[in-house]
């Protein structure tokens, strides 16, 4: 009865600010770290390497498109799957730099935004994000989704993978999540994303819309910390974690 | 009696390139990688680890301030030393990730630009830099200028160092470059270059303007490839080098 | 018998030069303008505003995505129309305000790479440039292609639209470019590209690769000049012009 | 007895924001709206020249140097004074033709960060920026510090120059502010502040750290909305200012 919790950090850029990481480090086990592309900068990325070792949070890289105006979350096409995993690459090679420099270590890798939601449906777009990791360093955990691209492609190229659910997302029967677009996909009450996520570890399946049970393994559960609602969520989903039982752990700790 | 080339590479931006790269590759024994920040880009750092690596040529990573549009030879002031360092650790980190992708391996650093002429003459920045270079990886080798605040800095750190000398520049007494706006500043013969490298080399002492020799262990040469005038010097010099002797090779292969 | 050439320029970056802008100023009667969005600075906007007042060359804003590093040519989507608009009308102001310094005046718009792809495609994107356009300065003229989407905009908001072709693009039977995909799809001997635009313009239709002909006011012939190769067609072009009894002139002097 | 307040506003870059521009936009009576070099985007230039327009506020453009990570408060130079000059025309046109959409007309122009701090100092600064403001438009006011380069070079190129007074930060003998590292430079007691404001006016005179009395003809004054205090001190000069019976206005309506 182990579960990570895991969330999107180190995200603002210069003078910007997104989110309030400080909190979120005393919540989460894992930190998803912005790698300077949609977000983050090397201070911010050595700064929350540096908080996170203290307290004993794992990180991972967090990269995504080149989109700092986007913040990633715009779909950039035209790459070749060859010039996207260099792209990855890069990204993770610059997070484990700047984590070296606060001695901590990088031990997964999580897309963002845009091309997450791309690799998650796209098999050569998960391939490609897989060959960087692999070829960055094969101990790298590949963080994917339960049946979807992501999951095969870990699997294809030998990755350990770790499969994640959002705590306050709806999901579809095909076992990805339901289009922000659609009204209700997005879980606001933390009382009932805190149970959600209970049951669907209880279960080892994915609730859909539909009340369809997907088996999955669930490795880690993604909350946000962008505003305070978010934070109030990912601390309520945490104490009922450790309410039911849960023992909270970085599933791959430095 | 052996010795080292080393010039700038992979110096081109998306659709833009940059100097003749398969050319140099094929005069120089290493290659000063830019890490995307005043050039290059993740598919080209890549390929230029690529052919390095298929050449034999050693790679060092060759970071620059954040400053496409100026090349990184603009001069950016206003941030603190420790953001300095984590920059250059960020440029590092991201080069060794593209460049394990090829089957290559960053093995020193050398600064470009504003930020290595920065670097000579200020001990500070010097400093920050060497310690980025310690923190991501201890076993990396930091170039410097002879007798300039590179060379403290890396005796400091504890730091591998190789000294180099510019095959095209003048030297005036205090052993650092003269000014490219003084006139004969820049060398355009090649054979001239040629025999002042070669002189330098056996003397083992830097000649400057005034005629002094400030005593000088030279490892490196530094020579150009951003058009083909630069390119016959280069060219120029290795056979100087090779027909009176030298042996040329890598200060630190792969 | 009238006619205009027009070509894009100034599409270098700081220290990057691309093509030969020098001598496609004396072959062009427009030139189109980068913004510095895909390429292009303040500095190269100038300087490519005072040639071309210097020539007599009329000058248009060439207004891409915002994507220095794949030179406008990915599709980047996520924004709304409204968002796009701004986008577009950003980079038609700044260009005024640099031609205006070198006292030039801007008289036409012409969408660059993806986004000029995407507006003679979506009847939505093709509006809001268009939108743009009007609401900077309804006297600029938009440069569309004949029977599609920049066509319609352009009547449905009253603006003055110019049609042009391609010199060295075959066209598909919906009037449209055919993919570069496609082999053959682009025409590389400049003597092949001169009789086409020639003939085109005497029958006042696109020839399909079918052999349809598709009746089409021409305004403008598009050449490139990125390369020895293109500029030899663009003087092709230019001279089997004036052999054959055509004014060239720009269609919207400044 | 009248008087102009203005603020830096539309700072903030895509996904972040700063500052609480809303709030501000009911305070001051001319909005300095940042271009997309140091911050803003032109979805915000335009929202922002949309709200000013809707609110009688008059708007001017706030360009700094190219540096969104900096946030412009980076010091950077290279460029030579040619180069400037582009470049701050190019932010200038840029939000013209943003402000056009909003149906809203820009009317002046303020230097940001490190680029208003050299103009301040340094007269071929200073110049280069005239220059660019009278090239793009004459009519357009220049924001001068009284006494300081920017007064001087509105008055030898013949632009109408408006002065301004910070309404938090103490002066020194010279002029000129103090600078923020010096204790005390800096004021954070509104009422202190509405006080300071409110003698300088009536004495038209800047005070100076040391008690000295420098006459200058005050037009503006400078005051921030950053965070929730500068807001509050915003305020409260407003408040003053009305209660002493000073009229506030635009120095230049639209």
């Amino acid at each position: 009865m182990r579960v990570d919790l895991n969330s999107d950090m180190g995200e603002g850029f210069g003078a910007w600010s997104m989110g309030d990481d400080e909190a979120m480090l005393d919540i989460v086990t894992s930190a998803n770290v912005a790698c300077g592309w949609h977000a983050g900068d090397p201070s911010i990325m050595h700064r929350t390497a540096e908080i996170a070792k203290a307290k004993g949070v794992a990180i991972g890289a967090h990269p995504g498109f080149n989109d700092l105006w986007g913040f990633g979350r715009r779909v950039i096409t035209g790459h070749t799957m060859d010039e996207l995993e260099k792209q990855v690459a890069y990204q993770i090679g610059a997070l484990q730099a700047c984590a070296a420099l606060a001695g901590h270590r990088v031990t997964y890798v999580k897309t963002h935004g845009a091309l997450g939601n791309m690799a998650a449906a796209d098999d050569a777009t998960a391939l490609a994000i897989g060959r960087a990791i692999k070829g960055v360093d094969p101990s790298l955990v590949y963080m994917v989704m339960p049946g979807q691209a992501t999951e095969r492609a870990a699997e294809k190229l030998g990755l350990r993978a770790v499969r994640e659910i959002y705590a306050d997302r709806t999901y579809a029967d095909d076992g990805n999540l339901t289009s922000r677009k659609i009204e209700g996909s997005v879980i606001h009450d933390p009382t009932l994303a805190a149970a959600r996520v209970v049951s669907m570890l209880r279960e080892r399946a994915i609730t859909t819309t539909s009340g369809r049970k997907i088996p999955a393994e669930i490795d880690t559960i993604c909350v946000h910390g962008d505003n305070p609602a978010a934070v109030a969520m990912a601390r309520a989903v945490r104490e009922a974690l450790i309410a039911e039982g849960f023992a909270l752990a970085p599933f791959a700790p430095a």
